[in-house]
């Protein structure tokens, strides 16, 4: 079957050979010509053999995504599908899919998991839309999905798909934390000597099994002590909207915000925070700060032990 | 071979049970006489047939353990091994291994999961210990460690094994709620309309794909809205040492700690330090407090809205 | 000089009192008529018998604001300056301020803090706002600070105020919480037999020393157990701004987030995130689960010692 | 009187100024003999002209601490009473106390608070020990507390004082992380134009008003934007403490752990445990990781966006 997709990426890019493996016939659109099978857009449309047309969304989250479906809806018809598979905040869905129902084109929102695995092995599909429309898309989802009876699941209605896929995001740093924490206390603590090792042992019996494991193995197979990276962790929408979610309906998330909260400050040379309190600690005890630019003495490194507190 | 098994539990019972599948001959006791092969550690050790001697202890942590331990060291013989396969602090093991090294006796201590599907799966083991004392132990560890070529890590000299253990399951609190913070969230929205079909897809091609959630999905096939079960959650030990080591070691551990707060709180009845907080909201704006034993309004129910506040 | 205020509620009213005790006249609105001076928001503006006329809007944030403030545009000239004194969001400033634009009425966002006791000790004030706009509400902010060189600051522009009266309440919740928490452990640990003289002792010469300790020591004077209060805790608004704000200027606010999230927890009879996992641990380990509406057993609230776990 | 100071460092020394000022006769013993009045213990004990004598501890908590009360032990007689005014753990207080005991020596543990304020406004005191070894310290007890009807409590037995002041330091933890975190945002958002401004303006009025927010407000006079200070922070013990005792005791202290865990991180170079999410990213979403040394780039600093995540 015929399908457009915009967005030809790493992600997209992957998809579009994952759906031609299946039979189907993919109209691919991407900024870079050199990739693209078509100019355009409208060429892109114009392209179908049969209707109604699915045109899967592939292009980062925000303006690009909301810009390119308000274009769809100028080229598309009556009974055709938009798909966005991209990482959208939820909220956005319903904005987008009200926008092409005055035309009655219909809209689908896909929250896609599988990185650069999906190839290989399946993407992940988390779908929100009407019955309807999501039948409409359905042949590519069994071509996307992985094989067997999980990595597909119709959430609910618009929107669905996207929140089903933001919380998944918001679980993931969570237990990439989780790993995380526990893999520096085993370094620093000395005690263990084989600490890839021991993460590999837990890949079978144990209650901390996982792919996020198995991937964390990997790579302490191939650079055993992490040092050639640095603690530098960006972070995507899906997180943040967690949270914001999370107090919107007053949910306590501790754990997903603390994640959230260490990457923004993986990011920082200092943190303001920090000198206020560094500042404080002088004002009332006299301690000595380290300036900036200075380099920490060993002295400084110490924990308890001063004779002047509060 | 020959082995000794004290402590035939819900571990213990079906370790023996395992071992004797593996071919192994285990002299097993218990303070339940019904279930035990020997009346006594004595007989135990008289049992035996051949030298050296090994004795498995799978007895709660602290002083069951500790005094178990003391009387092994009584009854056993140079060059006979102990093994601590419980959830013993790792700081036990130097004292444990220090008292036995007097009279000659090694020491080994094995972290152990798998809990009731080990019987089946294989235990995943963490060890501590000389390679000597390991060795003598490894047919053993063999014949408990799930197929193939994971579950079994010789992660350091003695203590290793229980820090190991200790650690994974620093983990394993802080994944467990990082899933359960997300379950809250989806059902809380209500966006997503099947919660439990969503969990279930994630099973397969996505990030957090694991051994838990597998576990989570069918809590949930048993009670789709666990109406059945309390937000009570125990802790052992391991969660507290593992934050205790971290702050030894000045590692930040906030997802881990989270997680550790989030069971303390969900075993009270109300909090001492959050009437202290709507005390003080009371002292400073006026808001009603509500009162112990009354039950909440509407009213207490809403987030923002008051006009007055601080 | 004359001023308009609507909202005459529990800070309303008392600003009311303190501003005419300053020597203003008070044209005050409130639903409830038997409180107001005025019928009706023409009824006041009309009542006044000179311009620029100033008005004060101190209704609940939200609705209710964004509402009169449009009302207000009906009704006012150029010229005139409309006060949001409320806890608005400060997002919600920078749209009221360019609808009373377009008719060239001034507005002024002021967040006020204080409490009941601002009617004796004056109202904190952190305004936003025009320069211009400002000054014409220099008078009346005079009559309502607290006297001496402290609580009152031009923060910056339309918005500003708002904005910094959120970020204070962001860092009373972390207060609240810091305080809480001491508190809950003094009295579990059961070391210090006098835990509100303590307190009480704190409240000179020590680093926690400050207002809030001063209104712990009263609440512990009327209540030294404080049987009588329940640890249910509403938040407003601004506690969910402010992480909100953070998490868009990727801030690491850990402390105020956790504040939060407590308050979260404090509402909830039971928790769906701890049922789950109360249910993990059930799958994996045999661990007894509590039964909704069955009383916790005894051997419910030990801690270390379960001989199986993970 | 007559009262033996051992330890004249920065806290010390300037209580043997306030003690004598107050009119009792200061033995002042110190390592650094050009600010000691006594050249050893031995002396110190001698010079004393009446019984029973008192002698107050303060060196650095932990081997210092303990080795010298062991020696005073040596030293002193049936009647006499050490103070120990350091920042031990409570859990040293026992030991010290029974060692003492055994002959007829009392000890009295207090917690001392205040800094190097404590000269001028005098020191907060928190006392543990029986009535009949306190009421010996009395006098000196009056001599360093603050005027007026706080600042000293006699919290309990043996052990308390600390306690109270473990406690409140864990507070202060929490306190000052609080309003570092409103800082941070307050700077971030730049919605505010004169940030020290607005924390001055808090000093009246307020609900969050203090003597650490008069501190940091001073802090901000002195270096607006705290450019000449490191956000590097060290902590002393009873952070840490606080932390273990609240584990101990089941307490959740979400807020003071974090404090602490904030400041672990703020003496990290580069973050073990952010290595291990970066490389996570890396492996599943071939997200690019910073290398070590590398600076970030622009597009590094982007938060949502990314096509590929999970």
């Amino acid at each position: 079957m015929e399908i457009g997709l915009i967005g030809l990426g790493k992600m997209g890019g992957n998809m579009r050979e994952r759906l031609r493996r299946a039979g189907h016939t993919v109209i691919g659109y991407d900024r870079n010509h050199e990739i693209a099978d078509v100019g355009s857009l409208t060429e892109l449309v114009d392209a179908f053999t049969s209707s109604p047309r699915v045109v899967w969304v592939m292009v980062p989250a925000g303006d690009p995504t909301r810009d390119t479906v308000k274009e769809l809806g100028e080229l598309l018809s009556d009974g055709d599908v938009v798909v966005d598979g991209g990482n959208s905040r939820f909220t956005d869905d319903k904005i987008n899919a009200d926008h092409l129902a005055e035309k009655g084109i219909g809209y689908v929102d896909a929250g896609v998991s599988g990185g650069i695995w999906g190839l290989k092995n399946g993407y992940a599909l988390m779908v929100g839309g009407s019955p309807e429309n999501v039948a409409k898309v359905q042949p590519f989802f069994e071509a996307l999905k992985p094989e067997g009876d999980y990595g597909y699941v119709h959430a609910g209605p618009v929107g669905a798909g996207h929140f089903a896929k933001m919380v998944h995001n918001g679980i993931e740093y969570g237990m990439m934390q989780a790993y995380a924490e526990g893999y520096e206390l085993l370094t620093a603590a000395a005690v263990v000597e084989d600490v890839p090792g021991v993460l590999k042992s837990w890949q079978e019996g144990t209650v901390v099994r996982s792919w996020l494991l198995d991937l964390l193995v990997n790579a302490l197979q191939e650079d055993p002590n992490l040092d050639d990276i640095k603690g530098y962790v960006n972070d995507s929408g899906e997180g943040r909207w967690t949270i914001e979610e999370a107090i919107n309906h007053a949910v306590p998330v501790p754990v997903l915000a603390a994640s959230l909260f260490a990457r923004f400050s993986s990011r920082q040379d200092d943190s303001p925070a920090m000198k206020a309190v560094a500042a404080l600690r002088n004002q009332f005890g006299g301690h000595a700060t380290t300036k900036a630019g200075q380099a920490a003495t060993a002295a400084d490194l110490g924990g308890p032990g001063d004779t002047i507190d509060s």
